[in-house]
């Protein structure tokens, strides 16, 4: 098949998922260039269509009875970045609960957290560092916003992440796990932290830390050693260097 | 002082400040809200002027003979955010030679790195970390666009940043280091390396990596331990990781 005019039904319709409404309603996202393609693909993400540009086709033969043969300008009017990719796909989102989780010895929760390129970074982060799930609490950023599929480098559907709004659902899932607050005012430092499994590591956002809710729900606290000159870390970078610790142990 | 209209040819100055070509014939560049501004004025940042809204203005009486009052829509104009900051200020630039670290013990080396993100993180991981300096190696971004400013988070000028183009000046500076090249293909392990000092640690841009000339130039290479299912970590995660494992020691 070949789309060439942007005022295609399928080409507006792939401009709709460039917003969250859409993408919620849809429960599909965008796969922009190569990379993530091959990613999800890999990973067994549904693949439902590409938009790619004819002279490029060759390239994505792992997609072949999906691609849709394009030009320059579509690609420009459906793909959310500056410098457009050469192929744009539509994908279905893939949904997890709690019960994808339950023999999980390493998670991840971040809190009401924002940032798109930090969740992304953060999830090629857990991933890397052998943790078994994330779970998104309170109200979070979109995953499936192309700045945080993006972000995450291919790596937004290898483990579980879990949206969890309540508090009495979080308590159930991880009463018997250590509960481990990473604050700026924790006694303990990162370096004699010997953590115990089952293992939830909770990140507040960079703007407001985390909640006193989920610093009462801790059963264990650190913080990362650092010069007192300064105030504190990218939340990214903070995550990275606390999973890398508990990586491998 | 007062100046409320968006065609005054000092808001018009400001502007232009926007734009890297202006920042280094001016030798300046901006700082945009409190935080910045507070942290800069801290560390003995040359602050010359400060467009604040007026009924901020008590807020910043840190700067209060340079502080110029103002309204949104001036805020608006000059500000590169979304949502514009109460104030934006102009400072000047500190610029470093190769002489102002020939004590150091620690120092970074990123090599023709492009993402201001990165970079601005970067920064403060090194500052946090007890790094004694940065050198940005080839062509790297610019590290007084306001992105960047940002994303250090007021730890732009903590520790010194030098621009080195050419490889001979580099040798030169460098040769008695113990110089480590971080890679994917790197035989050695972050947990296994024991770093001597002083030690100069080179990091690649995402896209490319180290370059031959560089590889070449160092005397150890070491590399993050992760799953294999992951193909790289996000730059600014990686140079977490590796100077963590060096604060302190």
């Amino acid at each position: 098949m070949e789309i060439t005019a942007i005022n295609n039904p399928q080409v507006k319709e792939i401009v709709k998922l460039q917003q969250k409404k859409y993408r919620d309603s849809e429960n599909k996202f965008l796969l922009e260039g190569y990379k993530s393609l091959w990613e999800a693909h890999l990973a067994g993400v549904t693949i439902e269509k590409v938009f790619v540009l004819k002279q490029k086709a060759q390239q994505y033969s792992f997609v072949k009875e999906k691609l849709i043969l394009t030009n320059e300008a579509v690609l420009k009017k459906i793909s959310t970045t500056e410098s457009s990719p050469d192929a744009v796909g539509v994908a279905i989102q893939k949904h997890y609960n709690i019960d994808d989780i339950k023999s999980a010895q390493k998670v991840v929760l971040l809190e009401n957290i924002k940032d798109l390129g930090n969740l992304g970074t953060i999830l090629r982060t857990a991933t890397a560092f052998n943790f078994d799930g994330i779970i998104l609490y309170g109200d979070c950023a979109d995953l499936y916003n192309p700045k945080c599929v993006r972000a995450s480098v291919g790596n937004l559907w290898k483990i579980p992440v879990i949206n969890i709004k309540d508090f009495d659902e979080l308590k159930k899932a991880f009463s018997s796990y250590t509960r481990v607050a990473t604050l700026p005012r924790a006694k303990k430092m990162l370096k004699d932290f010997k953590p115990e499994f089952p293992a939830l590591i909770m990140f507040g956002s960079e703007a407001d830390g985390l909640s006193e809710e989920l610093i009462n729900f801790s059963t264990d606290s650190i913080k990362i050693e650092m010069n007192e000159n300064v105030e504190s870390l990218n939340l990214s970078v903070s995550c990275a260097v606390v999973l890398y610790k508990m990586f491998g142990v």
